[in-house]
């Protein structure tokens, strides 16, 4: 039995391009045969070719490019670069770098896999530059093997705190640079207990061995650091950016880490959050933190990414004046151009946590003079734990079109993020993962969709979302054109339906405390995390405007003024920005109470529809992967009906309005 | 250092009694001085004599009276009864059997240690027989060391899966049977993992030794039992009540245990409840169960204590028609008359689950001809985790005196669980306890007069709330007038503002879930729990009148009419009676919206005052009791500011009403 699936590189033999002569003789441009990416791409070409058109091809090597040295994105997305072409003699790939000659084949290999006609695909020459210099994943993984907000298994890193290297390893690998992923985070953001201890003796062995198989496919080694390690490790008693002792001990640290690990590109810093320890416990800014930290690791061309995520984790659910929202803008606009450059911010997409509606973070538009990564989650905390089948790349297309309006052209997120807007000397996009050592990696076999698609927007953020769900419904389930339409059908319209059955109108959470699956309208509503949803017997919203926290007038024109203003506002947002009365009617024409009715009696009934759909497929996919989705959507019905009729009865019960349809409400 | 507090067995020296002469010599008469009670009896009053006096007193040795084999609860109370009088000679201690002569010491030790005069205390001979046969505790020991609810620490009976018996095993004998405690269950109703094993030979010789050292202070040794142990330890298939084979493994166990336990008196046993295993599985009824068992112990005179704890834990909050309040009733009246005679039906008090305020369990005046006991809970899962200070006995009180008009006279609950309403065979109270590992044994050391209290109002129900803490107060922190008085003054009222401050008119729950410590109004409201406060813009409360579930019915008459009545209903039970408009107007002149109002803003300025109160304790009583308590006073605050916050904010929210003093509403 095998102990994990082949997912989109199953290689399955496949009916069309058999008879493509082409298909004999490669030749690559860009690395010569000796480069270790260049070895994995070809022997990933005559392991693809062989299994699914029982071809062997002959690969030509050529001349290596002159190898530049790295300095900045830009020079990271030319290496990235391929082009593909075809002549009378064969297919020839040409590489900005032995990585991109692998993108290339990767390419290749999609194209045969999902039964499209090479002679077509690649008439025309087709060269792809990656969208974005840095496209990473994260993982929550604790050495201990758990994972946080981990809905499908284990750690394959990590048993019982020590790093595990084994045939998955390399799958893992294969599996996301064949979407072009090329930076990982091998730890949990939240590091401690063992996770101390990676930047030492004990584990170097191990990490320099993953980095080199990482590297073997144009994957670079990020480590999650602790940045109170001169206390936790160092046996200082400060952690002060600015105290000499710290920057010496961290200077002699990490000579020793990146002598250890040479494939080590840089590290993830989660300071001064949720009772994390940061450079505000010693009166300093986090530019402070970050620069200390990317001043000394420079010397190794390597980059401290720092994450946005800082708030006051101990609100008072009576303050009103206190908005979490503003946060991140608050506590890291004032410092932007401080930050040097081998430091990234990293913002989440939206300014809460991965709500399934946010408005996109004003930071995004608002930092011009900083090195920006954009962060989304992929692990679907919020989003159904990978029982519910969301599907989030149309989420993610909206946050990257989102027009920031931070100059006069390029100004959306994918532009900013691309480095083009602000020719930042890094950027990228990461997404917090969603693996785990589940026999299918992602629990929800359709979950494995978020993981393909992430990176295949990171590489092309003008791939649309159905173009990305064909191609992964294709690769991985089946390319019956029946099996196809359904799982599509499935797939695009799934994160909708999980926006409809659970928090409306853009005001978020609601979610069960702790586990944050299911339902629970006052969950969180007189805690201390700063999610609220104000609701009353008169109104519900947030009133985040000029009159209320100001948080609207963050972003900027035309956006503030859209924003700020209930009739200009978005339905889809309206209550995160606005505090609004049940009976204000929204620009559906709907009143928000009869909105809150409608769109969860929908959603409830959609998501039936949805595993009816999937019910068809008996017979017609795989019996695993059907039974996966089956029970899963058993789960994800319970869970919805839950939805529909707790936040029904709640506002109900709240409002005394009743359904104009008259439905059963409890 | 002290590895645990003696509480009220410090025996501190003591200023009166010092010249009473007559306390040189005793004469015990009921047992000879061979038996080992006696010998614990006489150690004590010694110790305590010594400790407290400076006297060293001669005792002189009766005949043992005739030993009646114990066939009943009656005589069970004629053994534990004792006299004392006084002569020129001395003291003289006559008891019912050795049990009843270290009561008797127990009595002349507390007088001493409460400062009272001799002479006067028994200058008319004072005959006490205990109230209730069983006076119980129940331990919810895990056998890993844990607690379920526990609040003090972990288990003194278990660390990591074995008993341990020490110094503090037989401190707690001496502690408990000084109250007059005389039956302990030493583990968690639910039974499982190690626990399971407790009826084999890994345990007996453990057991045996606990049983002896409990035998010696007149203490009876009770286990939980696994229903399921057939199945589990036996390798049986099936546990069904009716099934010979099921019969025989029990018949050979029960031989072996008892042969191994000598001391053994009986099994609690928590069937079918919130997934426990119980004969329901295999269709049989509750009396099929315990009869069962019952039979088979009888050959060893001992007795099988059956909880009545059943209902659906699985409800859907949709439904209004099923009411978990019926349950108990539901399940056991039909059968009442059908258990046999050394069966005892353990009944909570209330008929939801150890609520703040609850009505008496319709049991308890209902069942006629079946053995009874009546349950308790002194760890404050529901009440404050022996954080917040909670005095329960005066909410005993209330539920011993409670009326059921079950019989013309003799009908309170006190009568019934006495033994005399329906002439049981054997009946009783018992406790969930609070102790653990704590220092204090209790957490809070205010919390120790919840145990002492239980204890003594057991042995004598006509004990006030006010005498039983004026002993503990004066005999574990301090017989000082002003302390006494402070003291008396923070614990009396402590259980009703308590009640202020958390949910309101015997409506419940509104804990957070899990936990049960801290607000969470709507923590339980869509949940599977059957605890439901049904508040929406108008109005709360559950109907449970016959127009409703029809709970109020099962009282006898005229309970039923007063609770089946809003007009009649006493306040403090009115919302779990009846659904009502806030503006229904309360006995009291308030309308409901403005009772919780103000009973949540005076409950918690009240706890403010208690908090105040005890800081004027400082420097007067000992530092690590007033720095104990100090501290909890501290979390009591800020709790009962949420309690206070949440509720009037949540109602406020939902009503629309606001309060009519203007104060400040979130």
């Amino acid at each position: 039995m095998k102990d994990h699936a082949k997912l989109w590189l199953a290689y399955t033999p496949k009916k069309n391009n058999r008879e493509c002569a082409l298909l004999s003789k490669f030749s690559f441009a860009g690395a010569d045969g000796t480069d270790s990416i260049v070895k994995n791409a070809a022997a990933e070409l005559k392991c693809g070719l062989k299994s699914m058109l029982d071809i062997e091809p002959e690969i030509v090597y050529g001349d290596t490019a002159a190898q530049i040295k790295i300095s900045n994105g830009k020079d990271m997305q030319a290496r990235e670069e391929y082009s593909i072409s075809l002549s009378g003699e064969g297919v020839f790939i040409e590489g900005g770098s032995a990585a991109g000659i692998l993108y290339g084949v990767f390419d290749i290999l999609r194209t045969i896999a999902c039964e499209k006609n090479i002679e077509e695909a690649y008439k025309a020459k087709k060269t792809v530059r990656p969208s974005n210099p840095l496209r990473m994943l994260n993982h929550w993984d604790n050495m201990d093997g758990s994972i946080e907000r981990g809905y499908s298994g284990e750690s394959f890193f990590y048993v019982n705190n020590e790093i595990v290297i084994d045939e998955r390893t390399k799958d893992y690998a294969r599996l996301i640079a064949s979407v072009g992923i090329n930076a990982v985070v091998i730890n949990n953001v939240n590091v401690k207990d063992a996770a101390s201890y990676m930047i030492t003796d004990r584990y170097f062995d191990k990490l320099a061995l993953l980095g080199e198989i990482f590297a073997g496919y144009g994957i670079g080694l990020y480590m999650s650091l602790n940045y109170a390690s001169t206390i936790e490790i160092g046996g200082l008693d400060s952690a002060d950016p600015l105290d000499e002792k710290v920057i010496s001990w961290w200077k002699t640290k990490m000579a020793e880490v990146f002598s250890r690990i040479p494939t080590l590109k840089g590290f993830l810093v989660k300071a001064d959050s949720e009772g994390r320890p940061g450079p505000f416990t010693y009166g300093r800014t986090q530019a402070d933190g970050a620069n200390m930290l990317a001043d000394i690791v420079k010397d190794y061309n390597a980059i401290i990414i720092w994450r946005c995520f800082v708030y006051n984790c101990r609100q008072d659910w009576r303050d009103r004046k206190t908005d979490r929202a503003r946060a991140g803008y608050d506590n890291f606009m004032p410092m932007d151009g401080d930050y040097h450059d081998n430091v990234i911010l990293q913002i989440k997409n939206g300014p809460m946590d991965f709500q399934i509606r946010e408005p996109v973070s004003p930071l995004l538009g608002g930092l011009k003079k900083t090195n920006q990564m954009l962060e989304v989650q992929i692990a679907q905390e919020y989003t159904g734990h990978q029982i519910d089948v969301c599907y989030l790349i149309p989420d993610f297309k909206e946050i990257l079109g989102f027009k920031t309006y931070c100059s006069e052209s390029n100004d959306t997120v994918a532009d900013i993020i691309s480095g083009d807007t602000f020719n930042s000397r890094f950027s990228g996009i990461a997404a917090v993962t969603n693996t785990g050592n589940d026999f299918n990696w992602t629990g929800n076999y359709l979950a494995g969709a978020n993981l393909f698609g992430f990176g295949r927007l990171a590489f092309d953020t003008e791939l649309s979302a159905e173009q990305i769900a064909e191609e992964f419904v294709r690769m991985t389930i089946s390319d019956d054109e029946e099996v196809l339409a359904t799982v599509l059908g499935i797939l695009l319209p799934s994160r909708e339906i999980y926006e409809r059955y659970t928090s409306p109108l853009g005001i978020g959470w609601m979610v069960q405390p702790a586990t944050h699956y299911g339902c629970s309208v006052d969950g969180y509503e007189y805690d201390r995390w700063g999610t609220y949803h104000r609701a009353d017997h008169l109104g519900i919203g947030v009133d985040r405007t000029d009159k209320g926290t100001g948080y609207a007038l963050l972003y900027n024109e035309p956006n503030a003024s859209v924003y700020n203003d209930p009739e200009k506002c978005p339905d889809e947002l309206v209550l995160f920005f606005h505090h609004l009365p049940y009976t204000h009617v929204l620009h559906s024409g709907k009143t928000v109470i009869q909105h809150i009715y409608d769109s969860h009696f929908e959603g409830y009934d959609e998501a039936k529809q949805l595993a009816a759909k999937w019910e068809t497929l008996k017979g017609k996919v795989d019996e695993d992967i059907f039974e996966n989705v089956r029970e899963r959507f058993e789960r994800q019905l319970v869970n919805a009906r839950e939805w529909c009729d707790q936040v029904n009865s709640y506002f109900y019960r709240k409002s005394g309005i009743p359904d104009e349809k008259g439905r059963e409400i409890y």
